[in-house]
């Protein structure tokens, strides 16, 4: 098996998974509980937010639990949007967010917010000026994601950062869930107040994630009940799912610097690949201004189910544009923003590689796209 | 270890903890991806959505996957309010609810709602007629818990769901997340619309759990995004949790005819004890009209973290109050609303058994309770 569709989801590191069942299993209390069961559950819990928090250069406490991206994303903007919309009731985000946003921002606007869609570059990125532009005095919130999760593409988070730190009443929330470990960000110096992760896009558990939220900032909860989490989000904690998730980005950070680079190295390897396939279109920016796990392209007249179906049989796992909205068959917004006309939008495949993919994978990868494009080319022009 | 807190989490059973394990690490693919990783995770969706749905005689479109009953319980309370208060915005619900229930309806309350807090006779019951005398044209829902957390009162839920019946408008919600496994309940029966279930409490993991949602009726969900749980539960799935949670359903639901029996005999064993011992009140109704595997009480005078901590400290592990609110020094709201004054209101412990519960553990819990309390008591004597 070559799992290349690490953007959807990681394998959970051996260890980690390790950690969830010891903790599971043997330290299973309710960190509300009194007892000492109780106890040692919570002291794992402030272990585990400790941990993350220090990897974050973050304050303990500015890091509240969740169950993964989709929930950090709609804590995040419908949190605020309801806790501050006495301030204003525009908002603005960007035309290539991932569906946890579009659809949180589409579901404000239904109940009266104003919504500023930002336009990309070809490459697929949002222009400070655009931001500065966008500003008003009723504006409450910017969110933007900092890692395209289809293309890689990567948002300037702290040059707008910078921006925002004249407007103290804007809140700026960055969904990091494809950039955490691949693309560094420091939250503290691009002026960020809200930081969206998810556990299981690096090596972690599905149904664990985090949202960073700045000490003081004022977030109208989804969830009402105990006094979990700061009272920002009720709820017995999964404390297993989280003390994987501190092990599992202690564990990927300490792997960056070096694998960082191999990443890179391999993401040149596929596309030059790719640039000597006829018929094929690189729409992931260069490898410069792009994160290193993704490389995404099209095939024009071929449909992207097939391509991926035709890899699936060789055991290579990729992917059609985001897994939430891979079952959608309308092209890709993120395409479509990029001007990318629809031959090419309704065509894009992701590859997105890990810190364990291998050499001979990528070897193996390279080789079959070098048979099977060719091939399925050649059937659709019979077939013309 | 004596474990006697298994009204705030149970222990998973091994059999559970592995098939998590087994799929988080094998069958580790998105169940969004089109190839056949992630078709292996969304068959195994596939089939913990119908177990479930058959262990509950419902459909199994019927069965949306949340990360818990806090979120369940606010999914199926404002999501409901959302979608429907242009019919109306007057709710009922309980004095006696769960945290995540209540704080749920001060939200609502907060933007507006009107909410109609039922009281509840000595045993902590609501009476049906109270039920229907609350209805009113602008009634939207009603919520009611079917076990109380603290104190294990049955509601009448069935018999309240006939008087629904003729009010279609009305959504019948029941927070089923004590009485699962312990307290039988068919939702159809009952015409219950939505209902709210937790896997932690019967030996599944922590971090999972489902919500009913009889098909067609209007929620306006919590999450947006991907197009997951037929719209209205965005987010990644979390298959393994998901797989251990249908696996947990089924073994506890396979042993209850037996082990129901048991848990009788083991409560009944605790309150013969606790009836013996001077200064101590039991606030659990009577074991005919009560859960199995609660038994609340009271020794005025003795501070709850106390007598807890004394038993924690022989590893014999119970509760004050609910774990949610356990934190929270104010009287339980529970036994105030049943009519107890403060003393023996802010005295409440709860031991709560499970199947896994033996008669060792009975008798050494009632040998404890026998030594422990006269002490504690004595000490208060002294120091008065």
């Amino acid at each position: 098996m070559i799992y290349l569709d690490n953007s959807a989801t990681t394998q959970p590191y051996k260890d980690v998974a390790e950690a969830y069942m010891k903790v599971a299993t043997r330290y299973f209390g309710n960190p509300s509980s009194l007892h000492s069961l109780g106890m040692q559950a919570e002291n794992l819990l402030i272990e585990a937010r400790n941990r993350i928090a220090d990897l974050l250069e973050v304050e303990a406490q500015e890091i509240i639990f969740t169950s993964g991206g989709t929930e950090g994303n709609s804590l995040a903007i419908k949190g605020t949007a309801y806790a501050r919309s006495t301030h204003g009731k525009h908002v603005i985000t960007s035309q290539v967010e991932h569906p946890s946003v579009l659809e949180s921002f589409r579901q404000l606007e239904r109940e009266g917010f104003e919504v500023t869609y930002l336009p990309v570059t070809e490459e697929g990125r949002v222009e400070p000026d655009d931001v500065s532009r966008a500003l008003r005095p009723d504006t409450i919130l910017v969110s933007l994601i900092h890692v395209n999760n289809e293309v890689g593409t990567i948002q300037p988070i702290e040059e707008i950062g910078k921006r925002l730190a004249g407007h103290p009443k804007v809140y700026y929330h960055v969904d990091h869930v494809q950039g955490i470990t691949k693309v560094p960000l420091n939250v503290k110096a691009s002026n960020v107040d809200l930081c969206t992760c998810s556990a299981h896009k690096f090596h972690g558990m599905k149904g664990t994630g985090f949202l960073y939220v700045r000490k003081g900032l004022q977030l109208s909860p989804l969830f009402q009940g105990g006094q979990q989490e700061g009272r920002i989000r009720a709820g017995t904690e999964n404390v297993a799912g989280v003390v994987a998730m501190a092990k599992a980005l202690r564990m990927t950070v300490e792997q960056q610097e070096q694998k960082l680079a191999k990443l890179v190295q391999q993401n040149r390897q596929v596309r030059d690949v790719l640039h000597q396939i006829e018929g094929v279109y690189v729409n992931s920016p260069e490898i410069d201004s792009a994160a290193p796990h993704i490389i995404n392209f099209s095939v024009p007249g071929i449909k992207p189910e097939v391509l991926v179906q035709s890899l699936s049989e060789k055991e290579i796992y990729v992917s059609t544009k985001s897994a939430c909205s891979s079952k959608l068959s309308a092209p890709s917004q993120i395409l479509t923003a990029m001007g990318f006309g629809e031959d090419r939008a309704s065509a894009g495949i992701r590859i997105s590689l890990s810190f364990e993919t291998t050499e001979v994978e990528i070897a193996a990868l390279n080789k079959e796209l070098q048979t099977v494009i060719p091939e399925l080319l050649e059937v659709v022009k019979r077939e013309v």
